[in-house]
């Protein structure tokens, strides 16, 4: 049921623009993915997100697993109709919090035990689990269970945890083929630190297994810019080219231009969401701290040319106002200010590439920025 | 420009409907008023708030006057634009915020001077300073300041408050008239703790200003219910009978439908935004706890019969699921139902008084509890 289509490839650099169809729905490439975390992108409806342009979110399988849990999820034959968002859903795997959210995190032969945050419980997440825990979310797009490494990591460390990551993918891969959920796709996750070569070898063997897709996961964890566009330029060229390719947790409005110039396609991040409920807009302008006292009185709003809902009806004085006064309204507004730059920044982007514009679309970025 | 006239005169009790006429358009009584201390009824848009059927909202002079203050409030020409809410708006006088939120409150000749909750900056609030304050909020229906007792209070401690609240409301009236405000409306206060011959000095005295509607201010301060009811009928059939009638800070449903049969007209209160925060749902079968383990996995509504965008988008099951894990979006969503709750019974009582309804709907609201 899943496929991906390019439909326009740039001349002058790896960006392309494609399509890939899901079981709700298509997706049209790049493409910035809200994160949902607990079955809601913080503080706004599937309404609000549609109304941002938004084509598909994430949602968090280890949050989910343990909070509402199966017996919920199942009633409601999977988080779509649970959370009232009837479009794509992409799931991580869970690997990623296990590892720096649950204590005592112990990888064993069967998968990775670990007790839950919330309660101390103990559980196991092995392959298997996070197929079958993906599997009744009904998520569109699954990932492999992975193991992030932290920055900066021995050389022998990412290679561990690469050699695991491999090892857990060709499990995922097995148990998605004999779960006959065909209608989800499954991605496997290239991982290897910021060690090129770890990089390499890690794309080349996942791209023997008939993936749906492609992603780089353990980047944008604390290392230095450069650093981490060699690792993702090491990497995207091996995985195959027809397939979609997806940034982990990746960025910065100018870290997006950089990875699609190398191949990629999709992109999930926390920064519009975390950053606006922390007072931080992002515009063409760059980014507006909104308790600064210039704002006290400004009746504009944050992006005079942005159309979301903020910026058509309210000030930065007004969100000024709110956020100093902790008003739960203001962390709607500023979210919903941010996803739709970040949605609309990406299909930008795609246009861009679409009418053969990419260079001129960087160039134009890079000029407007004046904060 | 204000004025108000009353449609339908119920047979059996003192109950009526009316339509008062304010700048910002017309309300229609008996109406509930959502309350936006601070420019904002918490975690709601104007938007959806008109959509919950609200008529007009309150906003809270002593906390607009602190923060965001004048100089940014005059550069919106007042409250609505500010807010971007462009119906009706009444503000309280913020003398009940002096006594109860802010430090060192002393009455002086003048009014009463304070300092600030927020940084502890004096400030003096005389009845010509609150007039002026909601002169520049632009309020469509302004307070008189008061001095509200606590409860219990004693007989000499009542009639003082509601002496010094006399001579307020004589000066607030005053300065109202002298400011050129015509548009804005002006109402009265009266006080007396929970002693009927006080409040009926109180009521009696405030008649003889010609203001613009009568509230009845330190209600639903501790009191059981039959002190409250008791003393709110000894004041209201005192008060001009042509003039609109505020129960400030009241109530629960029930109250809300003892004190139209004793001829109010107008309520407000934090009960379903504050209590929505808190989890519990108002139904036609009673208030629902969002928390509890019976709905854990329930696929209905908080009430199947509501139209309010919650009810028509999620589940208990989503709606605990969202408060439990501190979601924001909990707060917005339980919001939503509440006030359309609150709004909508109004309406209800509105309509059933305007088809000789009213002590049927009495019944069947006792009729349809629940919990």
């Amino acid at each position: 049921m899943f496929s991906f289509e390019i439909i326009q490839q740039s001349s002058a650099t790896h960006a392309r623009a494609g399509v890939m169809q899901t079981a709700h729905g298509p997706v049209e490439t790049p493409v910035f993915m809200p994160v949902g975390t607990l079955g809601s992108v913080k503080s706004v409806t599937p309404e609000e997100l549609a109304a941002c342009g938004t084509q598909i979110i994430l949602g968090n399988t280890y949050h989910l697993y343990l909070r509402p849990g199966r017996e919920v999820i199942d009633r409601f034959h999977g988080l779509h109709r649970f959370m009232n968002w009837r479009s794509p859903i992409l799931t991580d795997s869970g690997g990623f919090q296990v590892f720096s959210l649950a204590k005592l995190a112990r990888i064993t032969a069967e998968g990775v035990s670990f007790q839950s945050h919330i309660d101390g419980s103990s559980h196991l997440l092995s392959p298997e689990k996070a197929i079958e825990i993906q599997g009744w979310l009904n998520a569109d797009i699954m990932m492999c269970l992975d193991q992030c490494t932290a920055y900066p990591a021995s050389y022998d460390g990412a290679r561990q945890a690469a050699e695991i990551t491999l090892e857990w993918a060709r499990r995922c891969h097995a148990a998605w083929k004999s779960s006959g959920n065909g209608h989800q796709a499954l991605f496997g996750i290239v991982q290897g630190g910021m060690h090129p070569e770890l990089r390499r070898t890690s794309a080349e063997c996942l791209a023997e297994l008939d993936f749906s897709g492609y992603a780089l996961g353990g980047l944008s964890v604390g290392e230095p810019l450069d650093r981490m566009l060699n690792t993702a330029a090491a990497a995207l060229p091996l995985l195959p080219a027809g397939k979609p390719k997806y940034i982990m947790g990746v960025g910065r409005p100018e870290d997006l231009i950089d990875l699609v110039c190398l191949g990629a396609d999709m992109f999930d991040c926390v920064l519009p969401t975390r950053n606006a409920r922390n007072g931080q807009l992002f515009t063409a302008r760059g980014v507006i701290t909104i308790t600064h006292a210039e704002y006290r009185q400004d009746p504009d709003p944050p992006d005079r040319a942005c159309t979301c809902y903020t910026c058509r009806n309210y000030s930065l004085a007004y969100l000024r106002h709110l956020f100093l006064s902790r008003e739960l309204l203001a962390y709607r507004l500023n979210t919903i200010h941010n996803l739709h730059y970040f949605v609309n920044f990406v299909k930008r982007i795609r246009e861009a590439i679409l009418n053969g514009e990419f260079e001129i679309f960087k160039k134009r970025f890079y000029e407007n920025r004046e904060i």
